[in-house]
């Protein structure tokens, strides 16, 4: 699957060893966790999907993965990542089918779950990178309220959005990794919100969901009634329909500040199509960076009341099944305005579309409320699915 | 003054003559900066004034860094830090008394400036460790809005209020070097407001100002209006008052989530006050954290009104003069509020005190509105300022 970047089983087997001789460090005790290659380790190369960081030794760990170390993990290695987690990509395909992209730009933490080789990794999301490739995968994934992981040790991309997020088999896992490392309360183990009111919301990014997104759509508001949640639906308001250009904004601008060094010093080594979108981030006027800004703040401040009648919105993952081919990993346009938001977002594997690959549903909570995104998420996967 | 980490005069003066070999880069071309040491540099070690990192040689410069030299800095040289930009001191001495602390953590840039030895430094400020270096050190002090400037490569110390920001021999040069970095609107070079609305604000954290301030705060009102300013005086709502204590919450619980690589595997290497932090900072439940960041975004919305008729806040930059004595860096207790409410700063240096040393005052503008944070900063070294 070409999942990792960095493997080495010696070293697996050695951490592992020395777990077992002592005693139990914690909740994660022996746990094995895959680690975005954006996230630096201090006993593994760090290259950022780049070829200017090849062989890269960071001198620590990244707080997040000192924390789970702490805690017990064994990390089992370092995973595929897109350039600079940007769009072009990895060599890593897809598990469901290896001629389609497994998504971007955690796809390594995405192939390796979805094939049974890890049971959690982190990621790390800017635009859709945690959702889209875990939905293209077919797995679970998580990206947290912004700011609930450390983000100390993780490569820069854009400081408003860069957010450390989770992939795993299953919502319970997610909750179960977040809630050791953040001490958070979280979801009861084992247990899911028994009646969930859940808004059915389309977002202004419709007009790009694909037929397979249409049809699942249509079907989703009767099979999550009949499973039992109370269910809504419900249009976001006007300034909304602005959020996704805001994010790419914000995205570009921050992208090409932070990769400063790169772009003035390695320019030639970095990918055309990056280059090129570094170029126009640099092109982007203050004004028009503070302007998308502002639109966010607004936005965060109205979406409590948005859905203040619901435990959380359902949206779609992705536009549909991973598209076929490697030269490019999807379209992130169901996942910008949360990200840019701050929300917790949460992906489930929900059925599978004409080409038998998987297609996800996803949950949107409020910011802070982790708890109950990841209960409702738990609710989807226990009651809500229907057999694939 | 033992204001530099690193210096190194051949490296310097070669920049220097493959600048003037070349075309004008930009509007900083030739300008020698300073750069505290916990921003990378690609060509110099960097050591986050910790004997963790002896010799660390970054892979890349931070972004501020790279756009810098792509402007036409001159890269001085490493200015010492403090140890993490936390509060145990590095060597520097005042330049005004080398019997007193220069302030920290930002402790070798805000000395360096005062010496004379460089016009403008970055610095970074997560509780008061632009301001209050500044104030001690009689020069211009400037920490902007939160996420004005990139922070890839800055060792991230407290991810929701590390604010890179720049030490000055006065508010035109820190306008200058920000208007070059960020190409925002900001100060005409040499204007300032003609006649600027000014609310003088004891803070809740009055009952810290020492004599010399109490004094200064008597006479500042009238000072300002003879001046030409119109003056108010106002009061922060009630939930202002918690403010201090959240930023210590805030500070304290990703401080050590940021660091837990160097406190699991360095611990004997930190210095024990600091791991005594870092430790409490794990005991602050994510309740108590959580609790800290809400009233954070409420202060944030509410400020907006509560100086909507003025131009800028006039506040205490320190609670005196820089301490006697090098073991300890001063009080932050001035300067907490507002990195957590992520307004723009600027201290002033604007009297002296009953042992001669420098009294700055502290302008607070509004999020984004640096530009007339530092017109008010220009008009009060301009007209104000009383001769020292």
């Amino acid at each position: 699957m070409h999942a990792f970047a960095h493997l080495d089983p010696e070293h697996v087997l050695a951490q592992a060893r020395a777990l077992d001789r002592g005693a139990v460090r914690g909740p994660l005790h022996g746990l094995p966790l895959g680690v975005k290659d954006v996230i630096d380790t201090f006993d593994a190369p760090t290259e950022y999907g780049s070829p200017i960081y090849r062989g890269h030794r960071p001198a620590a760990d990244a707080g997040c993965v000192a924390r789970a170390r702490a805690l017990g993990a064994v990390i089992l290695g370092k995973t595929v990542t897109t350039e600079f987690a940007t769009f072009p990509p990895g060599p890593t395909v897809n598990p469901r089918d290896p001629a389609h992209t497994p998504g971007g730009s955690s796809s390594g933490s995405a192939a390796a779950i979805a094939d049974c080789m890890l049971p959690l990794a982190y990621g790390t999301q800017t635009s859709g990178s945690v959702i889209r490739p875990a939905a293209f995968c077919g797995v679970v994934g998580y990206k947290p309220s912004f700011g609930t992981l450390p983000r100390n040790g993780v490569k820069l991309l854009a400081d408003s959005l860069d957010t450390v997020g989770i992939l795993a088999c299953s919502a319970e896992d997610a909750a179960l990794l977040i809630s050791a490392l953040t001490a958070r309360a979280s979801l009861p183990i084992g247990q899911s919100v028994p009646a969930p009111r859940l808004a059915v919301c389309r977002t202004p990014q419709w007009p790009a969901a694909q037929p397979e997104t249409v049809a699942l759509f249509e079907e989703l508001p009767g099979r999550l009634a009949r499973a039992g949640a109370y269910v809504g639906k419900l249009e976001l308001p006007a300034p909304f329909a602005r959020l996704e250009a805001a994010q790419g904004t914000v995205w570009e601008y921050e992208m090409a500040r932070n990769l400063a060094d790169e772009y003035y010093r390695h320019r030639e080594r970095i990918r055309e199509p990056l280059r090129a979108q570094l170029a126009a981030g640099w092109a982007i006027t203050a004004e028009r960076y503070d302007a998308a800004k502002a639109l966010a703040r607004d936005c965060r401040r109205q979406l409590a009341d948005v859905f203040a009648d619901y435990d959380a919105l359902i949206v779609p993952s992705a536009p549909g099944e991973a598209p076929r081919g490697l030269e490019a990993t999807g379209n992130p346009v169901f996942n910008r305005i949360w990200t840019l938001l701050h929300v917790p977002a949460v992906t489930v594997p929900w059925t599978s579309g004409p080409h038998g690959l998987p297609l996800g549903v996803q949950v949107i909570g409020r910011v802070g409320d982790d708890a109950r995104a990841l209960a409702c998420a738990h609710w989807l996967q226990a009651s809500g699915q229907p057999a694939v």
